[in-house]
């Protein structure tokens, strides 16, 4: 079973961002075992899409196409995989319905602007793929015993629709085997930190594969086996997970890929405890990670952006003088932003950040990047000191994930 | 000129690294006029490679390698050029020295491994471009009127050799012309509805090319002018551009591709007016954005993440009967949060936003995605309500962005 993309995007060959889409559809089907052995690029014209399209059908089991499924006019993939199929484009009264309750639903009746219709016009033929995070329906189009999959070129909308349509596609279609894949996922440590303390086992599984891998803050280790029946590639699997924990145990926090504020959800619900928050430098990206799980509400009761020192004593209660005599970024307020939180807002724990997030406001003594963190639980209050590097964002980013995973560590 | 890419390592189709080379490829042309048209990636495999050049060179004016000329047995690049243009691979002195030169100056005398002399192979005729920071030297062949350059794949040697060898080779071989991109960023308005508003410009257009297109919650116009020189190039995007702005005036947040919190923090400085905000149902993240910008300390002073009905009330002074009769999310209780947050921090400006962003929590009368954000100024608070649909990432992400929204239209 031979694979082959074919990205879509004049931005991607004017270089304005960086391919992801490909990346991510090589690694999972590198897991599943599906060989991919081209990968072309090209931009949003007739003739050049048209050329690749059939050059990679005449070449290959399955192609996957992303992007070019918007309502523009610069939106030829429909039209494209028609062409070189040589059949018509009809409308698919399912696409087009979706589509129109996702514009009823957003912006109300009739408020739905007519190019999108374009959207629900689909080669004869072809099974829509539901986007289940935008308008752009996908499909696949099954041609002289070969494959056209068609996904979006948004990221969120692409995964999506790859691990919910076209991967159970794929599997059934080509793939006899069962793919199981567990994640391992870790915080407090660097991922080459990580590879040494399993590099012996990287490097003599095949089966399962074992791969560590950094996305977006954390770090992960993906297991993927293969087997006839699930029991067997989980069994597969169960060994290898088990001595990789047992090397890992203080960094890893989830082995079914659920995110650190999702644990920590758990955590605080079970322990019917609360929480609130204190941001200084962080601007409010705790608060925003934390709350990013459904039912949040029930152990997230509050948090204050204390930006400037007056908010930090007003509304947490820090002392003017400690904020005078150790300055706002110190151990001394960290620690009183974090007991203060608790204190006003009742919870069982109280987190506090504050530190220089830069680029400008650095000083010898305390330079961009330098952010006191604190945790006060019910027994007591911890104070940790990291000097971390990178743009602005990024040091917001890692002292968010800093102070998650010394709630996560207060919490086990 | 039409120029073409072809990256070659296994590694890339299998997801285990994203191909930044080719975006800096890709950029660097259009930035330099050069047209790219296709960007292949193939795998360290002799067959696919020779087929995947020998079309490159056929259709294209300059194609340019990434990849594949390490000192290892799967480093196929030199003879696959060779056999597309069925020439001998002789060994270059000048380019043997070199690499023997690096490995003296590294490791001291005879410590260069025998299989790096292979490096030293080059396709007979073609012009070596030295790398100055590895050992794999790359090259220039000019064949029937066309022309290869190898680059090799590891990014800074590939860079390096770009910017200090290919591209002044370009710049003197093609009579080049420079391409000025200009994008405008919207808010407010879907990338389709965007379109119609100025369908007929893009139509009419060809130099600037004029391109709609969607990147994480910003709408944009791209405006592309091809010209001999850069104020040539401005002087053809100028009207177009200010037509386009005349009709989309409402929506149109920038004109040099900065973000909205960018422009929000940009009026608020110059107008030396302060902000605090009230989140409910986003969690933090709108302070998040708006302290994503560096210098937000100035104009940004504090913001409460009110989750619960009993920190509206006590730290934003929202009326207990408000929320009892109305609910929280609610115009009263928005306008409400927004007044008493800019009442509470003292600031010029006070934004809040409730609503719903479930998967729960949803009724008949308050369903998921029902948001509603207010901003309170000096003169008066408006009231917005919002119907979003999505997951509950996307509904926050829409909420923020239509707050940010207000935001910027009460600062105009």
């Amino acid at each position: 079973m031979q694979a082959e993309l074919v990205i879509i995007g004049t931005e991607l060959l004017l270089g304005e961002i960086v391919d992801t889409n490909a990346q991510f559809l090589a690694q999972r089907l590198s897991e599943c075992g599906i060989n991919l052995y081209y990968k072309s690029t090209v931009g949003d014209n007739w003739l050049r899409i048209v050329e690749t399209l059939s050059r990679a059908l005449s070449r290959s089991d399955i192609v996957i196409i992303s992007g070019g499924l918007g309502p523009t006019d610069d939106d030829l993939t429909r039209a494209a995989v028609a062409a070189v199929t040589n059949r018509p484009l009809v409308l698919d009264e399912k696409a087009l319905s979706t589509i129109e309750a996702y514009f009823r639903h957003r912006y109300g009746e009739g408020q739905m602007p007519s190019n999108n219709r374009k959207q629900a016009y689909l080669p004869q033929g072809a099974h829509i793929m539901p986007n289940t995070r935008g308008t752009a329906p996908g499909f696949i189009l099954e041609h002289n015993g070969r494959a056209i999959a068609a996904l979006p070129g948004v990221p969120v909308e692409m995964e999506a629709m790859f691990e919910g349509s076209l991967l159970p596609y794929l599997q059934e279609k080509y793939d006899r085997e069962v793919i199981v894949t567990r994640n391992l996922s870790f915080t407090g440590i660097g991922e080459s930190a990580l590879e040494e303390l399993v590099k012996d086992i990287i490097a003599s599984q095949s089966n399962p594969t074992v791969a560590p891998y950094a996305s977006q803050g954390a770090v992960r280790i993906r297991l993927t086996a293969r087997a006839s029946f699930e029991d067997e590639a989980e069994a597969l699997i169960e060994p290898v997970a088990r001595e990789i924990a047992s090397r890992t145990a203080e960094y890893l926090y989830s082995t079914s890929g659920q995110s650190l504020e999702e644990v920590i959800g758990e955590c605080l619900r079970s322990q019917g405890r609360t929480l609130a928050v204190a941001e200084s430098c962080t601007g409010g990206m705790v608060g925003h990670r934390i709350t990013n799980i459904p039912g949040s509400s029930e152990y997230f009761l509050r948090g204050y952006i204390v930006y400037s020192n007056e908010a930090k004593i007003s509304d947490l209660g820090v002392n003017e003088d400690t904020i005078k005599q150790y300055g706002a970024v110190s151990p001394q307020t960290a620690r009183e932003m974090a007991e203060g939180v608790r204190r006003k807002a009742g919870t069982d724990f109280g987190v506090a950040i504050t530190g220089i997030a830069g680029p400008g406001g650095g000083t010898p003594e305390k330079p961009v990047g330098l952010v006191y963190i604190s945790l006060a639980s019910p027994g007591d209050t911890i104070v940790e000191r990291h000097q971390f590097t990178g743009s602005r964002e990024q040091i917001k980013q890692r002292s968010a994930q800093a102070a998650l995973t010394l709630l996560w560590k207060g919490l086990r």
